[in-house]
């Protein structure tokens, strides 16, 4: 297994802890030098609270263990193409490199829209961007999260 | 006082207490049927976190007291003008109308790059917006922020 399919594992299993949450399965860790230093899944309705991405509540974890706002040199691995806020607060933290899973067509921000140039003006970088990471699988729990949620519906 | 110019006050006061603390001084509330539900102030440094932007920060206290995580029919106050963390974290939470100070043009994600496309695309919406209010009293706060830090070093 390469070392993105390994990371990638372990923010399947923080979307895992979602899912069984009862929200939308999408889970993150944050990587500096081979260690996890930041882990976060979706908690949306659990804290009523639409900026709980996994993503952000992964930085969140991540700048708490290197005491520091600034999380250079270090990658996130997600299981969903992170979406607008989530790839600002990439920029504003200034992560290196995004790994993502399953692409988002509506919401992502990272390839499926393309907000690079204006980001790459402003901020004068971009980070380096690895999708479809164990993608089929990150994709599949999403269906059938929604496919289970409409039969409850 | 027109309402836009009492609610910034209120923004304004939030922004002097992120300047007392030692942060960049940008402050917001958020406002539903004339009442303030949510504040912030920013504190990346006090809590080490590159996501606590005073919008962020607002956003999580206005959907603690709303109970929800959508805050529709809400307008978000704030001193200056947000980034695109924090635009993409106003689309998230379903925001009405963003009302700002000080125009940045260098991270501005409302009017001074140009987002608004792909967001309209993606989102099939965008908040009204209102630039300029109280822009000089916001303005002037930040530019003798950082000249005394420049002093300070």
């Amino acid at each position: 297994m390469n070392e993105h399919t390994r990371f990638m594992e372990m923010a399947y299993q923080e979307a895992l802890r979602a899912r069984d949450e009862g929200e939308v399965p999408v889970g993150a860790v944050i990587v500096r030098d081979r260690q996890v230093i930041g882990r976060g899944y979706n908690r949306i309705e659990a804290l009523s609270d639409a900026t709980a991405h996994a993503e952000i509540i992964a930085i969140s974890a991540a700048s708490s263990t290197a005491a520091s706002w600034r999380l250079e040199g270090c990658s996130l691995y997600v299981t969903l193409e992170p979406c607008l806020m989530c790839l600002g607060a990439i920029m504003q933290a200034r992560l290196e490199a995004v790994i993502f899973g399953a692409t988002d067509p509506r919401y992502g921000a990272v390839v499926s829209h393309i907000y690079r140039n204006e980001i790459e003006e402003a901020y004068h970088r971009f980070p380096s961007v690895t999708p479809d990471v164990l993608a089929d699988d990150c994709s599949r729990l999403l269906k059938h999260f929604f496919s289970d949620l409409r039969k409850k519906n």
